[in-house]
C-alpha cells in the first residue's frame, strides 16, 4: 500500500496541484506551484517510483510531440463519497483523478434518522467496494454531503431544519468503526460547489452554486476557496423573503423563496390549478395518481399546458428575484443552478434570468453568468470525492510537514 | 529618509506585522510571523535601527515586568487619506499607525465632477500637510475612498451612478503629478471595512459594515480579507428590494432598500408626515428651513415626537429587512453599521436588530452581533489610511522580494 508517511510536504504538494490539475504537463505543474522545472521533474519522477503519479503516454498525432501529462495513480486507493438528499440517497466509489468506479442511487427519507440511514449507507459502501474488487484497506478518504447545516470542524449537524434527529450526531464516529480513513462531512450544495471549483480547476474565484429540489439552498466560492461563514450556515438562502405577503413557510416566516417556489410549492400551484380547472392534463394527473410531482409539471409544460408553463415560469422568477439580492451583494462571476428542479426545462432557467437581469444592477450582472450545473446530477458524489481527496491530502500533509 | 529599497522581504514582512498588530511584543510577533523569537528579535532590532520601527518604554507599574511593545516609527513617513461622500469631503494626515496628525472635513457635492472636486482636495492635501509640518517627499501613500463602484487595480470608477463623470476617471494620474507616493482608490464602505478589520487586528474573520447615508452600502470582510466581487461590485445592497410595490428608485425599479429608507427617504417621510397633520415639530421644521433633514428628524424623536419615531423605525426595519437577507446568504459573525443615518439614535439599531433577527435564521443569528461601527466618524479616513499603508507595504514587499 501507499507510503504515505514517507511523503515529503513538498511532495504531498505536488499531489495536490496534480489533483486540481486534472492531468497536466510537467511545466504546467512548476508554474502552478511556483518551483523550477527542474524541482518539479525530480518531484514527479519520485512520486511515479513511488507509484502515487502515472503519466499517460505521447497524444497526439496531429503532428508535434505534445508534453505527458502526469495523473494521480489509482494505486493511491479508492474513495467513498456519498450523498444524503432529503428524499434520496446516492454513493459511489471513485478513483483518485475522480473517475466513477461504482455508483448506486435510491430513495430514502432523511428524517427516518441517521440509525436508519446511515446503516443503509454502510451496506452500500460495502457492496460497492465488493463490486470493484476493493478492500476497506484502500479506502483513502470518505466524503460525505448531508441537506443541513454542517460544523464543518467536527462534521456534525448543527439545528438542521429538514433532519431533526440528525443534531449533532457524529457521522465520523458511526463509519470510523468500519474503515480506517478519515471521513469528512459537508453540507450538499457546499459539496456541489466544491465539485464545479475542482472541474473548473480554480480557474473561476468567486460563484455561486444554487441547489433547488425540496429546499433551496447555496453553495459559495469566495477568493477560490468554499465560504462556510461564521456558524456553518452561509448560503442558506431558501429563507429569503420574496414576498412579505406569501405563502407561511416551515420556519414561521411569511414569503420563504423556498415555501413559494422549490418542489413542494410547485406541487401546491399544479394542484390548485388542476383544482381549479385551469389545466386538464394536471387534473387527469391528479385524479390518477393522487398527487402531482415537479416531473408532472414539468411534462405537462413539455406538451404545451399554459398552466404548466405558468408556474414553472413563476417560480423560476421568483428564484431569480431571490437572487437578484444575492448577485447585487455578491458580484459573482457565474451563478450555476442544480438540483431536481432543473430537469423541469429550459424554460425555468430562463424565467430565472430575466428576473435576474432586471433586478440587478447592470454592473454586477454586465458579465454574469446564469447556467445549469455542468457537472448536473454527477455533482454531490463528485464534490464529496473531492472533498475526501483534498482533505485526505491536507492533513497528509500536515502530518508529514 | 527611508531606506525602503534596502529592505530584504522578511524585514517588509515584520513591518506588515507590527502594523497589523498595532503595537505587540516580540514574542507576539514571533507568534504572528510564524518565526522564531530569535528571528524576530533580529528583525525588530534591524528596523529599530534603520528607524522604521520603535518601541514603547517598559509600562505598567502594577508590579511585574511587562513586555516593551513595538510600533511603526514617525520616521517611516506619512499618510495622506481622503474619504469623499455623496455630499462632503475629508481629508487627513496620518502616521503609519494610524494616529490622526490633521484633518479637515466640509460639505462637497461629487456630482461637480473630478476637476472640481481633486482640486479642492489637493489644495487641502497641501494645506494639511503644511500645518503637520511635513513635506510632499514625506508622503509615503496615499489612500482615496469614493461613494461608487471602483475597479481596484486600475484605481478607476466604473459605471458610478452617483456621480457620472468619474466614471473611468484616473484619480492615480491626477494626483500623480503632486506626490511621488503610490495612489490607491477603493469604494468608500469597502474602507470603513478595512478601517475595522485593522482596529480588530483581522480577530474577526467574516464581517459586515454597512453604510446609511445617501444611498447604502456595504463591504464585505471574507476569510479576513476585503472581498470585492467580480467587478468591483460587492456589497451593492442598497438596491435589494423590500417591497415589490413600493417607492421607485433612481434605478428603475420598485422598492429598493436605498429608495425606501435611506437619507432622502427619511426626508420625504418626514415631509409627508408634516403636511400630513401629523406631527406639529417636523411642520414647524419645514416652516422654518423649506426642508426636513434626518438630524431634523431625530432631534424631534428624541422629543419624543411620535411621528418622527415611527419613520425612525420603519426605516431600520426596512434596512433590517434587507440585512436579514444578507445575513442568511452570508452568515457573518458581526454587522456593523456606519454612516450619516447612524447620528439618528438607539432607537434605529434597535429597529434595525429586530427586523433582522425576526427574519433570519435562527442558526445565522445565534451569535450574531449588530452594532454600530466601533471607529463611527473616522472609520472612512482611517480606512483611507490603512488602504495605503497597506498597499505601499504590500508593494515594497514586492519590490524587494
Amino acid at each position: 500500500m501507499t507510503r504515505w508517511d514517507d511523503l515529503s510536504s513538498d511532495e504531498t504538494a505536488m499531489l495536490q496541484t496534480v489533483f486540481w490539475s486534472a492531468g497536466a504537463s510537467r511545466l504546467a505543474l512548476a508554474d502552478r506551484m511556483a518551483c523550477s522545472k527542474s524541482k518539479a521533474n525530480s518531484l514527479v519522477a519520485s512520486l511515479i517510483d513511488q507509484g502515487l503519479l502515472k503519466e499517460t503516454g505521447l497524444q497526439g498525432s496531429t503532428g508535434g510531440r505534445r508534453p505527458e501529462t502526469v495523473h494521480l495513480s489509482e494505486r493511491l486507493g479508492v474513495l467513498i463519497g456519498a450523498d444524503l438528499g432529503a428524499t434520496s440517497l446516492e454513493v459511489a466509489i471513485l478513483r483518485p483523478d475522480m473517475g466513477l468506479l461504482a455508483r448506486h442511487a435510491e430513495t430514502a427519507d432523511v428524517r427516518a434518522g441517521p440509525g436508519v440511514v446511515l446503516a443503509r449507507v454502510r451496506v452500500l459502501m460495502r457492496e460497492l467496494l465488493t463490486r470493484c474488487g476493493a478492500t476497506d484497506k484502500q479506502v483513502i478518504g470518505i466524503g460525505l454531503g448531508v441537506p443541513g447545516p454542517v460544523d464543518f470542524e467536527s462534521g456534525q449537524l448543527v439545528n438542521p431544519p429538514l433532519m431533526p434527529d440528525w443534531d449533532s450526531f457524529s457521522i465520523r464516529d458511526y463509519l470510523r468503526e468500519d474503515y480506517a480513513a478519515p471521513v469528512f462531512v459537508d453540507n450538499d450544495v457546499n459539496l456541489m460547489a466544491l465539485g464545479e471549483l475542482w472541474r473548473l480547476q480554480r480557474s473561476l474565484q468567486n460563484f455561486l452554486v444554487v441547489k433547488v429540489g425540496t429546499g433551496i439552498g447555496c453553495g459559495i466560492v469566495c477568493h477560490g476557496e468554499i465560504y462556510r461563514g461564521a456558524n456553518g450556515s452561509a448560503g442558506d438562502v431558501g429563507h429569503i423573503c420574496v414576498d412579505t405577503e406569501g405563502q407561511r413557510c416551515h420556519c414561521g416566516n411569511l414569503g420563504c423563496v423556498e415555501a413559494m417556489a422549490a418542489g413542494p410549492a410547485i406541487s401546491r400551484m399544479a394542484t390548485l390549478a388542476a383544482n381549479g380547472g385551469q389545466s386538464a392534463v394536471l387534473a387527469a394527473c391528479l385524479r390518477t395518481n393522487g398527487a402531482i410531482t415537479p416531473e408532472d409539471v414539468a411534462q405537462a409544460g413539455r406538451n404545451g399546458d399554459a398552466a404548466a408553463n405558468g408556474i414553472i415560469q413563476r417560480s423560476g422568477s421568483l428564484i431569480g428575484q431571490m437572487l437578484a439580492s444575492v448577485v447585487n451583494f455578491f458580484n459573482p462571476s457565474h451563478v450555476f443552478i442544480g438540483g431536481g428542479i432543473t430537469r423541469i426545462g429550459p424554460l425555468f432557467l430562463s424565467s430565472v434570468r430575466q428576473s435576474v437581469y432586471q433586478r440587478s444592477l447592470a454592473l454586477s450582472t454586465r458579465h454574469l453568468e446564469i447556467q445549469y450545473t455542468p457537472l448536473a446530477a454527477q455533482g454531490g458524489l463528485v464534490g464529496a470525492g473531492v472533498l475526501a481527496m483534498q482533505e485526505t491530502l491536507r492533513r497528509r500533509g500536515r502530518v508529514t510537514a
